[in-house]
């Protein structure tokens, strides 16, 4: 972080808040303009500003981006909380030709399948359950009770939530007469570096092959990813989505949430999938779509605000006819008159 | 409970049941007139009515609210189940500096951090997993593999289902380019007493500060409530339903199931969101909204049913259209004429 | 698998593919036409065609149902995994009198209540929680972190997700004032035999009796199935679905992904739900209905057709309107003409 200083440099900072709540002591940042007015008003002994800030009475750095800035501080004051257990739990249960590298944490009563596979600075908090064959890589969180299926693939430095499932079956099944006999779900998961994926998703397993979150995708609580989706790099997908089978979403896509997607279909990269949206077909490229069905947004606007119109709509039309229908009389009788 | 009795006072009742399910010896109720049917054919050897049932032979005790005289019965016959496990099982994980009240339960398999407080009567049943710093209230149930992380407060008589999470990191990364940096989630979450909170939801943690809901929440299951959400007292909501970040809901708002509300947004006291809305700006107090987007019922339905008709709009749009231009045709005729 | 033979009957297979993956001695198949045209790059060694596919050099056999034999061999092929861990582990923890038939596996860090019956081969992942009075038949898979709560019963060959919970209490609550009383939830659930219930679904308990969900019922990921509600044979629900509370759900019905349907209400065999569906009302048999509000499918496709040219609909109403006026004033004109 390099910034201009401006005032004491002997200045003693405890701690780190939003400008509004800043204590004596306490650093805090401008990065919107509309909490520029909380400056007259604040208890923060300093403040993060941009570059171009009007000048300032109270002791600030100014740094190109003071928002990147809060974050760096914030991991400083706060970093990320290691649980107090270290090594391997006494009430973990190892199977056979487990391989730990160096500085693996396994909390209290997980389970570790065989032939799993985590590499360093890796932790597992309790309840945990990894079944056979897995691989999980360097510097990754599993928080309490996340499970995974057999044979699915995780990079590294990714973070998972508490509660959710990687690599169920998917979804298949071949209906005989009126019953419904099961697909065999054979393929796996792999979820490549930097994804997050929230609480209580859950990520099926592909049918053949592998269902892909590729690297930098940030996955809200209670998704559903179906088998055999593949998700681009740095895609976001906000909570309660769903994606169906097959479908392919491109890169630095953002997808609302709650919004449903059907199977085997195609979203472009970086288009933005607005909350609620029923997707039932392909998205270009860069689009922005909203509704049930969804549609390009600007289209879906228009025929929303005439939506809302419709009651009036419905009522000039009544007038409308009304005119028409005595005109219709009136024409009968200029005609007859012209008999 | 107070009622006046109307029959033999040493009749043994041995259950309670519905009306149309109950057998000899088994008590039930009428608070619903379409019951009353029931009454002719029912096998219960009594029943609790209304102060002003018209009069009856079958043994009864008149009530002002024969529904509450149920559910009091319903708890004296069927109190709520206590696990045959008590005190703190041996195969449960305890940190340092954990302090326990009076009469605890620590289920199998249940691990606890360092510094957890939990309070008198409190249950915890086997695979729950309590992080460093958080506390538990009195007479708490917490079910299997409820999870709850570092710091998060819970008061008193909360019920917490099944596989819920309590404090996953909320959804907040910083776009630098094509990839997004994570922006540390420090919050915790608070949960008053008289919550009650179902199965496999998740409520994250606040960025800084508390996500908090407040007395007498009952939240169904499935549900999502993101970061810095603040829900006031005796607010209901239903299954898949999510509330998005910072957004605020007053008090004994009614939320029903797979409502999305967006973030930044405050729903206002005794507010009724129906099924399915999609909520996208501030709803005023006492008011009705429903739709996607969601507006105010009474313009809804209007839309609805104009809606409902739009095909038949259409058709008599182009009747009026050709009635029109035939005349048209004929103006013209009669200006030429006039010519 | 009775087919007929085309080619070498020594020839080796190794594994089996789809039609666009397979390498060299794999074999593959051709259920859809729309496939036949790989049939020329494949590297697979044979394929399994229909009865009337046209005449191949590429060693095949021919079979009534392809698809059907393609799912004979995967299971060959890949036979459903069975943990490394068999019997019951060390680590499980099992209370009372708990009954387990032969060859019942229990893994690591289970939890099994008292009174706890379990059938032959049935399968216990690490983490699930079973409370006591619960019986489970025989054949059975629960994965993972399973949770299960006090006398829920679940037939033969049921196959459960990780994370899914059956038995929560339902969401009933009786108002008094502006505070919300619990209704104690004191029936159970009832699974049957060949359901398969995907992850982190919840399957709540009936207030009184049982949640019931009948032979051969599928249902996919994060399902919410609220009290009371019966489910008949066959019926297939995807994901993230919601059934309120008392609601009949038929044979054979299809559900599809993201659907809402209110409780107490009924819908008939054979009936399909399409995706996002919000419904609201009884749904007759054998009928496709969609939307939010749901309606018969052909209704809401003429109402969507309409709506997407609402925005034309308003420009030509207001162009048909200035031909009306400008008449009108021609009409009077003409009319002082007359007089």
């Amino acid at each position: 972080m390099d910034g201009e200083l401006n005032g004491d440099p002997d200045l003693f900072i405890s701690g780190v808040a939003k400008i509004e709540e800043a204590k004596p002591g306490e650093i805090t940042f401008i990065a919107n303009p509309k909490y520029v007015k909380y400056l007259e008003t604040t208890k923060a002994s300093a403040v993060l500003v941009g570059k171009d800030h009007p000048s300032l009475s109270l002791p600030h750095i100014r740094l190109d981006d003071p928002y990147v800035g809060f974050l760096t501080l914030l991991n400083k004051f706060f970093p990320p909380g290691r649980p107090k257990f270290s090594g391997v739990h006494s009430t973990a249960v190892l199977s056979a030709a487990v391989k730990l590298d160096e500085n693996v944490t396994i909390g209290p009563l997980v389970y570790i399948g065989d032939h799993v596979v985590i590499g360093k600075n890796s932790i597992l908090y309790p309840g945990c359950v990894i079944l056979s064959g897995v691989k999980i890589g360097n510097n990754c969180t599993l928080y309490p009770n996340v499970t995974v299926r057999e044979g699915c693939q995780i990079g590294d430095r990714v973070i998972i939530h508490n509660g959710t499932v990687i690599g169920s079956d998917g979804f298949g099944f071949a209906p005989r007469g009126d019953i419904y006999v099961k697909i065999p779900q054979m393929g796996v998961v792999q979820i490549e570096d930097d994804v997050e994926i929230g609480a209580n998703c859950t990520i099926d397993r592909a049918t053949i092959g592998a269902t892909i979150l590729k690297k930098g995708c940030k996955i809200d609580n209670l998704v559903q990813i179906a088998h055999n989706v593949v998700i681009d790099e740095n895609t976001v997908i906000a909570a309660q989505s769903g994606i169906s089978g097959s479908t392919k979403i491109g890169k630095n896509v953002t997808i609302a949430g709650q919004v449903g997607i059907v199977g085997h279909v195609t979203i472009g990269d970086k288009a933005v999938l607005a909350a609620k949206s029923g997707v039932s077909k392909d998205v270009p490229a860069n689009e922005v779509w909203f509704g049930y069905p969804a549609h390009p947004i600007m289209k879906q606007k228009k025929i929303e605000a005439s939506l809302r119109n419709l009651p009036e709509l419905v009522k000039k039309i009544h007038i409308l006819e009304k005119i028409i229908m005595t005109w219709e009389e009136k024409m009968k009788e200029l005609s007859h008159k012209d008999d």
